[in-house]
């Protein structure tokens, strides 16, 4: 602790959330931060209530062409084949080892699930994790041909140490694997484990050399992590409402309306991909959800705020992505 | 995880564990921290593996000579008999009015469950946590005549902080209601509500002037969090293994088993009630537990450290209760 007022006026001018352009979404952060945080104004909220929620995929770092996840399994599902002649030229396994992203992208989800269920089962959460570090240690994005790990969205990474900063507690709902987000999530977040929540597989207790181990079956505990699933989540996980919410896609939609309790100020976040230059071009939808409108338009409807990435990202990667 | 200053500065200048008597139990808990601290020595566990778990009921405070979400159940059931006339002679309403403790002492384990479910359904989480709140701001210890928040154990509580002095993350893991201890566990534990895992009860989620809630129903999610269930909320809510923790009853076998992974130091405390004039004296068997074995047998059997109330507390409640 410093009481030296020339390092803390520094601190204090050091340009927050700096790669974001100018503008009213930046001012509208900025202000709402500076809002809930003033103990003499009347929207103040005290540091216990300032919960804070973020989608991953799509909102965190980059989802396309395919969820990374979806690559880490396709790779699990390659080394299988190869280590059984009898699964080898079975459709998934020749599809992997081919990497014929064209075959899982016209599975259905059901279909897909089953793949992603079984390719890890059987394995303990140690070394499930160890499997998704060492994949994510190696593997390099087709288009952008650098690691996924580098490609998470500055400015968003900006604003979760911004809003840490200001006495809010970060966490992680997504809709994808809690675990494989988990491995990585302190790393690229400065989010720790337990401070995230997603999709979850059950797990079964066995006994290993007198001790309980806990190993992965292949089904899902409770529904994917997405749409209504992700109140559950919040209220299972962090138990109270959260004051900020950013998402991108449809299966967002009700934790982003769950920010809104109408009492005390809020602040929802879609982060809307209009930059096919920088990144991609697309609205966000959950595959498990059918809809027919899209996130930007509900959020213009009520209101919530929309992050522009061509407008408001004065950069998407950082130095990461040249 | 807690930011709160006065639990760091009271653990760093305060002598540790001042009210733990000196003796065996008080140093192999110094000595332990001290060697999963020392980057020098070869037992150093960074502060990412520093997870430490805690059962409640019997560990942290005083659970007899009934738990005290109980009394708490009870005064809800009287509530709602004396709201309605229907219901106001029918036996649970008329045991809770009489304050008969040996009515729902005869109930079997499934029968209490399904009052404890029914009494509290339909309620969002922000009005349950109110109804604990008012319950716990005014009731009291039918024995020790002060309120049930002030029977936490202080030598307990001083190791939590001694723990996060430490670069520890302290989490409970509680066999009760999830929600009924976080409404109180920050002003108890120092313990946030997201670092608080326990038996939990499924949520809807409805409609309420256009805004998403959850309602409590009257089921549980998943089983009452005793025995395995522990490791599974430990997954779930920490998605590590902890490296230190304590228990009182058969129902936290498994869980003081899960910290001995095999490779690392590790430290399993059993807190026994041995005390019966400054606390209760028996053995801590899980209500929903066959067992025919005491947890101390366990404990002396696997070398894990057995904390005797009687030798090794100091004080029990401290100044709270003289």
């Amino acid at each position: 602790m410093t009481t030296n007022p020339e390092f803390v006026r520094s601190a204090e001018v050091a340009e927050p959330l700096a790669s974001w352009n100018e503008g009213a979404v930046r001012r509208r952060i900025l202000e709402f931060v500076a809002r809930v945080t003033d103990e003499a104004g009347g929207a103040f909220v005290p540091p216990a209530g300032r919960v804070a929620i973020f989608d991953n995929d799509g909102t965190l770092w980059c989802e396309k062409p395919a969820y990374t996840q979806a690559y880490f399994v396709i790779d699990r599902l390659r080394r299988i084949g190869e280590g059984s002649p009898a699964l080898r030229d079975q459709p998934p396994y020749k599809a992997a080892r081919e990497n014929d992203l064209a075959y899982f992208g016209a599975l259905e989800v059901p279909e897909l699930l089953e793949l992603v269920l079984h390719a890890h089962a059987g394995m303990t959460p140690e070394e499930f994790c160890e499997d998704v570090r060492t994949f994510l240690g190696s593997a390099v994005h087709p288009r952008f041909k650098v690691p996924f790990t580098r490609l998470t969205y500055q400015p968003m990474v900006e604003l979760l140490d911004y809003l840490r900063a200001h006495g809010f507690r970060v966490f992680i709902m997504t809709g994808g694997g809690v675990e494989f987000v988990r491995a990585v999530s302190e790393e690229l977040y400065g989010v720790s484990p337990e401070c995230v929540a997603g999709s979850a597989v059950s797990y079964e207790v066995q006994e290993r050399a007198g001790r309980p181990v806990l190993v992965r079956e292949a089904v899902l505990q409770g529904p994917i992590g997405e749409g209504p699933a992700k109140l559950l989540n919040i209220q299972a996980h962090i138990g109270r409402r959260p004051l900020l919410a950013a998402g991108n896609s449809t299966g967002d939609t009700e934790m982003l309306a769950f920010a809104q309790d109408g009492a005390r100020p809020y602040l929802s976040l879609v982060v809307h991909h209009d930059d096919a230059e920088r990144e991609y071009a697309y609205e966000g939808a959950a595959a498990s959800f059918a809809t027919t409108r899209s996130l930007t338009a509900i959020a213009h409807e009520r209101g919530w705020t929309v992050v522009s990435m061509k407008d408001d990202f004065k950069t998407v990667f950082g130095a990461a992505v040249e």
